[in-house]
Formats: structure tokens, sequence, C-alpha cells
């Protein structure tokens, strides 16, 4: 019982077996929908009468590529389009515009709670001073991407505990309530395996990969605003990134 | 038999004991150096007198911080610092001088091939037309950090195939043998779970999260010069990005 598009019943030209199933299966990936199931390996061996390690190999293949993703224990799927972060600041709901799709959030924690030394020196306010907390799953057309905490330091975003962010972007809020517009952020990027709650949040298997972002956004003055981490899982989020080499001295 | 640094027998101030425990915990990681393991969770929770639950919530958060990194099944260790990539276009070997760590490559291929289609189209090239390809386990003071697969172009790369590269940047041959220096690097970025031979060849167990790069070296007129992806352990390599808001219409 094969869920995804029918296969030529066996290799048909002449020429090496690996480059024909490459090519049956670029033909099946472009006639596939995102999320898609790939047949599996064995059945793609049996079927054409190739060794298992070659199959693997031009998955392996197609997955450094990212056209595909394997599931551990599931098997191999078309890869969704991933939604991609670049060098210039923009919210993710924005972001999510870009590509057609609708940003959502489920609002998680909202709520005032003393500083820690880690977000304090963060922020560049005392140890134990007010922050607001805000911790949120953002969605895309209500699939969940990604997990956020974000702290805002007190008395300047006083209020924000109480904003409405349900449908919107935290960027609009400081704009058009406290006439702030974030001017650069300092990120730092990992590579994660996505644990416990935070799995359950996103929707997948503990252990699978996820990106996780530490953000100071700052103001224009270099002054830092916001305080947040952020977790994206590995299948729907990637960074793209054009490096410019700098004069050699 | 614990390895790890003296602890206080017992909690003494007054307060939160979720706060004492995160003061000890921050002492401990300022002694220890990186790599040591901390007390068990259990442990910590039955010297303190402290839930389970709150220490492993001190603990997610000091992993939230890059500060301590857990692995599945043999405890919590103080984070090594890892390598940063960031937004200029640097060589692997430069950004580990720069941190004072001695760069080497173990050379696994250094061949010509012909280029699949993926290659061919990244490169501006005709399929099939020859490649060199160069395979790499990139080391830091002779750990294994990464590992890189490059393909360069014949007949520009011609004799790239024979270059000595066990010790040297790639960088560098490019620009004393063939006069090239790289102007910009295109980059994809995404969050992988590292598998098999790679887990073996980077010394972690497989399902261990990496960053894996597509990367596409140009030189100043925007010509393909280098298409390699890369995968480099999530413990001791990560990116810093500075995002700059665009103007907004």
């Amino acid at each position: 019982m094969s869920t995804h598009a029918p296969l030529p019943r066996r290799l048909k030209r002449a020429g090496p077996k690996g480059e024909q199933l490459r090519a049956i299966l670029q033909g099946l990936i472009d006639t596939l929908k995102p999320g898609d199931p790939l047949p599996s390996e064995r059945e793609l061996a049996e079927r054409y009468g190739i060794a298992r390690m070659t199959v693997r190999g031009e998955i392996t293949r197609l997955a450094a590529a990212g056209l595909v993703h394997r599931v551990q224990g599931r098997g191999t799927f078309v890869a969704e389009a991933r939604v991609a972060q670049a060098a210039a600041l923009t919210s993710f709901t924005e972001d999510m515009r870009a590509r057609g799709l609708t940003a959502g959030s489920s609002v998680r924690r909202q709520d005032i709670v003393a500083a820690d030394d880690i977000v304090a020196r963060r922020l560049a306010i005392e140890l134990g001073s007010g922050v607001v907390r805000i911790g949120r799953v953002r969605t895309a057309d209500g699939d969940p991407l990604g997990i956020e905490e974000a702290h805002l330091p007190l008395p300047r975003f006083a209020g924000m505990e109480s904003a409405d962010l349900a449908g919107g972007s935290l960027f609009e809020v400081l704009e058009e309530r406290f006439g702030v517009v974030p001017a650069f952020a300092d990120q730092r990027v990992v590579a994660v395996a996505i644990a416990g709650d935070d799995a359950e949040l996103l929707g997948v298997e503990p252990g699978y990969p996820g990106l996780r972002f530490q953000t100071l956004l700052l103001d224009a003055g270099e002054q830092p605003l916001v305080d947040a981490w952020s977790l994206f899982r590995c299948d729907r989020y990637e960074i793209r990134l054009r490096q410019v080499r700098p004069p050699q001295s």
C-alpha cells in the first residue's frame, strides 16, 4: 500500500543504475507535494534490482541538497519549503508574509518577572529588576514552527504585559504603542536536539534537530530593547547568509 | 565518586532554593573547564533537598544560555567555547587562528569526478563535466569539528586534485596557485541530526545535532568558484549574525 505517485516499473534506459534511479527520484520529487513520503529504500532497491547502499547514497545526496528529509524510523519525505532568515532584520510575521503564509502565535506566558543574571546582563539592567516576559509558539498557517521567549525591560515597556499579541507582531506593537523601531539584532545560532516540552509544543519527536537563536534587539542608538531566545524546527526553518570577504591586510 | 569540583554541602542563605541553586551552579561553572561534567540532576536534588523539576529547570536555563550542554544518557557538561562563523567571509583556517587554535585537515577524497545535476547547476557548468572533489575532516588542535565536501570546476582549477591541503587552507591554495580570491559566499544553513559515517568521523553519537552549510563561493564578478557542503558539531560551532533593519517602505 503505497501512498506515493506511480513509479516506472523497471529501469528502461541503458546506463548506470545509480544515474537512472537519480532521474526517477528527481522526477518523483517534482510531482509530489512537500511532506509526501518517498518509497522506502527497500522498496526502491527491490523494484529496480539496485543495491540498497546505492539507493541510500542517492537519498543521502537528495537530503544533503535539502530536497528531501529523513525521519528516523518513519522514512523519507519531500522537504517543505523552509522559511529563510536572511541578513536583513525582519520580524517573523514579515518573513511569513513574504512567503505567502499567515503568521500566528499561541501566547503561553505574558507576565512580569524579575530579571535573572543572564537577562539582566544582556539587557544592561539591574539584577532582579522587572521585565515583561512573553512566551509564544509561532505558527505559519497554523503549523507550529518555533518557540520564542522574549524579555523586555520595565518601565520602558510597561503595558506590554497586556498587549494583544495573539494575531500580531511584537515589532508592530513596539512601533505602534511605544514608538520604538528595532534597528539591529545581534544573534547567536546553534543546532540543538529539541527536548521534552519543546518537542511536544512543536509536534516533533524528542531529539529532533532544531535551530536555537539567542537574539538581542537593539535600537538605532545600540540600546537593548528585547532579549529573546527562540527554537525552530529544522525541517521548516533555515538561515540564508551572504558573507563578504573583508579587505585583507 | 564525583569528578567535579567540591560543592557547598547544603543551602545556607535564606531565600528561594532555586535562586541559591542558580548561584551555586554559576559558581561551579566558573571554576570548571570546558567539557567537565556537572553533578547529576538527581545528585543536586538530593544534596540540597530541592525538587528534581526545579533542578532540571535551572539546568535547562543554563543550557539555553549556552553555558552547559546536555548529552543524552551521559549528563551535563560545561560548554566548550564554540567557534563562531560571522558575516565576514573568512576561511575555516582563519577562524581557528583568530581563536588561537591550529586548523588541520584529514583529506579523505581528492579526485576528479563528473558533476552531477546539483553541482552542475550550482557551478553553472555542463552536467557531467569534470570537477575536482575535495572531501576533508576539519580539525582544531586535532579535534574533529566538521566535515566538508567541496567541488571546483575544471579546467579552471586543474591541478587542485593534487594540491597539498593536509595542513593548509583551500583559500590559500586558491590565491597562491590560481590567483583567485573568493569575494562572496552564499550560504544556506540548517540544523540536522548527524548520521552514520558522519557521526563516526566527528566522534559523536548518531543523531547528535549539527549545523549543515551549503556554500557557494563566488569571485568578485559573481562567478562560482567552489560549491561545498559542510557539517559541524553543535557543541563546537555556532553562527553569529548582526542583522540590520532595512528601510521600511
